[in-house]
Formats: C-alpha cells, structure tokens, sequence
C-alpha cells in the first residue's frame, strides 16, 4: 500500500466546512465522491485539519492509501475534472507510509483578509470593515501573541482538547494592494481562534482595548474576556509545513 | 445644472448586462435605484457603452446631471452602501456640462481572460479552457486586427448600427500569473465582438484556422465564418478613454 498526499485549494463559500458532516455540502465529501468515481471504491482522506463553514483554503494538504495504477501523471487532471469550480488539486506527492498529514504537520499558517473598500470581483473572499484602524498598534498587540502559551481566551468554549497550548511563530499584519492582511502561524491552532483573536486586535486597532491588556486576556484564559470571532469570508488556511524526510518524490 | 462622470466596477454574473431591461436585474437599474434613495428623485445614467448578461467591468463610466449639493467627498461612500456587494463606486469627476460618457469616449478597452487550470477563488472571472494554444500564433492573428475596417464578421447579426467600421488600436495575448490576457482596443465595438474575436483566435490557436486566413475572414463580413462567440465569464470592460479636456476637476 502507498501513501500519497494531495494538495489543493477550495472557496468555502458553498461549504459547511472541511469535514463530511450529515445533510450537508463538506469539501470532503465532493472530494471523496471524486475519488470514489476514479477508484471505484471508497478512498478516505486524512487532511491536515478542519477549516469551518465559509472559510477558504489557498492550500489544505490530506493523505489517502492506494495500490492503485490510476495514481499517475494524468490522476490530478481527472481528478480536477470530477471536482466543482470550487476545489483544484494542486500537486500529489508520494509520501512515506507512515507520514500523516495531521500528525505530522509541523505548523499551520493562516490569513485572515480585511478591507475599507468593496472589491466586487473578491466576494465572500474578504471581511469588509470601517476605516480607520491603527495597524501599529494591531502589529504591536499582535506580537505579545508569539510564543507557547494556553490560548483558551480565544477558543470556542465546550471544545474538548487535551491542551490548549499552542505556539504561536507569526502574527503580523502587512497590506497587500486594497487588502490588510492578517497572517499568523502556530504548530496547531484551537476551534475558531484566528477569528477571535483579529476580532481582538481589532478591538484594539479601533482604541476599544489596549495593547498592553493583551498579557491578562491571555492569562484569563476567558473567551467572554477577548473580541469578537470574525466572519468566515476573510479566513484562508496559507500553508501547512511537514518534515522533508516523510516526501518519497 | 452640473454634469458628473461616476466611475466603477462590478461583477457582471448577476446581471442581465449594464442597461436597464424589463423583469432582469440590470447594473443600471441597481445604480439608479440608490441614486434615487441619495437624491429622493430619479436620476438616469449615460453610460460608456453597454455590456452583456454576465460581462464584467474592471472600470465603466456614466454620467448624471446633479445640481444637488450632496454631491460631495461623502457621496462615494454614501453611494457604494446603497449598492450590492458587486457593484463599487471608484470615482466622481466635475465635467464640462455637454461631456458625454458615451459620445466623447475615444476609445474602449476590453480584456479576455482564458486559464488551462482551475481557480476556486475566480469563480465566473476567467473561461476554462483545454491546454495547449498556441499563443504565438494566436498574437500574429490579432495583429492582423489592427486597423479601421468593417468587422461585421465578428459582429452578432441583425444588429442595427449606422456602420460596422471600427478601429481596433490593440489586439494582444500575454501571460500574467495562471491566466492568458487577450487585451484589445478600439474606437468602438460591435455587439458580442470581442467574444466572437476571442473565439477565433482560440482556434488559431487549436490549428484549426490559419494566420494567414483573418484578411479573408475579415472581407467575408460573414459571421458565420468566425469562430464561435466565448462565454461572458471571462469578458471585462477595463478602460475607457476620454480628452482631458473634458473635466473640471
């Protein structure tokens, strides 16, 4: 048996999320229906994480098991031809049998996109907002985010998780053409976080909160205590890093 | 009374084109209806041109005539929260009161953009098409274009027009990111011309028609000749030229 990765890119719009729920549209699901068509079997994927309803992925990696000849040159081009507008397969590399696409995962790396103006050709792709923000004092708050630290303050309460540890690497916000951009990594995030925490820095680029109450609302560990989540349309998953060593090709 | 050139941009995939039509939604009638919640009257627009169902604008001119004092700095941005989320108001211009959005417009600018792959955040902005093409090829037909002539053969029949003369001042493939750019310029277009051109260069492109057979199909003025029409999706206004003159501010 071999062990592939794919990587890909979907609008999330249409999507109630990554993962194949009950009664209703996932990426998973279209993409395992694809997969069913070419294997003429079922062929589960294990991708790198979830992304929830409406949020988007410039590239989501997840790994699935086949002995199959079809996994050729021409695999991602009738994969892609099986699969909506919305979802492109962008490569697949042969991996190492026990390489996991979630466990082995060494960091994620998310952007979350605002604007002070419409972009009629970017829509459910950005968060629009009334200016102004202060992105000085945004990037200032953002940076006593770095570090291993437990990050409850900004996880949906009654998620069950055996730490809420995560360490954060990048937080930063930069422009980009009409667009602010919020990018952040961390080894792992918890259940709807970087929405929390732009909602937070936010808060503080409107002068509702202060850079410096940043220490105490982590120390908190109180969701009711930081802003509130963003909507889904501003939210990309970027990047997910893994070890060289797992890539066989 | 003053005259005003708006400028703006919108996704076409919702419209039944630019110009106002009985039981459609048209970009028009959008436009109109939140300049007559501004101006508490009715207020039509003279547009540039017209665009077809599904045709986008990168940028669209019109012009109204306003003696209304609310026509000031807050005006864009009162004007683009009237309108939908695929519609934005870029800019507002003092004219000359006889200044004509449509009859002083030197020339028009229209891009096509093509893509061999997928792109699930372009969703209805680009045509999906077979790979290969041969660009090269395709460039030294367009520039067969060039030039005042009667281009009936690439224009929708039974469309009445005082003429069929248009002179195209550029007519050029490039390559920017994932996509092909076909960009031309004229004084004017016919009805669905762009798209017919599109269509035939495609199958230049495919070996399907030669080079060297353009002149011929141009002297045909037979549009059953050219190749087919492309589909709106991937069709944009993006410049329209005007003589400084003209404006006030």
């Amino acid at each position: 048996m071999q062990r592939y990765f794919l990587f890909f890119q979907y609008k999330g719009s249409r999507y109630h999320g990554w993962q194949i729920q009950p009664n209703a549209q996932s990426v998973q699901s279209e993409m395992e229906n694809a997969l069913g068509i070419l294997f003429q079997k079922k062929v589960p994927l294990v991708a790198a994480g979830r992304t929830d309803t409406g949020v988007h992925a410039k590239l989501m990696v997840a790994h699935f098991d086949s002995d199959d000849k079809i996994v050729n040159k021409n695999f991602i081009f009738k994969l892609n031809n099986l699969l909506p507008k919305d979802i492109s397969i962008k490569g697949l590399s042969l991996v190492k049998p026990d390489f996991h696409a979630r466990f082995d995962a060494i960091s994620r790396t998310y952007e979350y996109h605002l604007s002070f103006v419409k972009h009629p050709f970017l829509e459910d792709l950005y968060c629009k907002i009334s200016a102004p923000l202060d992105f000085n004092k945004m990037n200032e708050a953002a940076k006593k985010l770095i570090g291993k630290r437990d990050f409850s303050c900004f996880s949906k309460t009654h998620t069950q998780t055996f730490t809420n540890d995560c360490e954060i690497t990048k937080a930063e916000w930069f422009q980009k053409d009409d667009l602010w951009v919020f990018e952040i990594r961390a080894n792992r995030f918890l259940r709807n976080m970087v929405r929390a925490i732009v909602g937070t820095l936010i808060e503080v680029g409107q002068g509702k909160r202060d850079v410096n109450s940043m220490e105490a609302l982590i120390a908190s560990k109180n969701r009711s205590s930081a802003g509130p989540s963003m909507s889904a349309n501003g939210l990309f998953l970027t990047e997910i890093e893994y070890p060289k060593e797992g890539f066989l090709d």
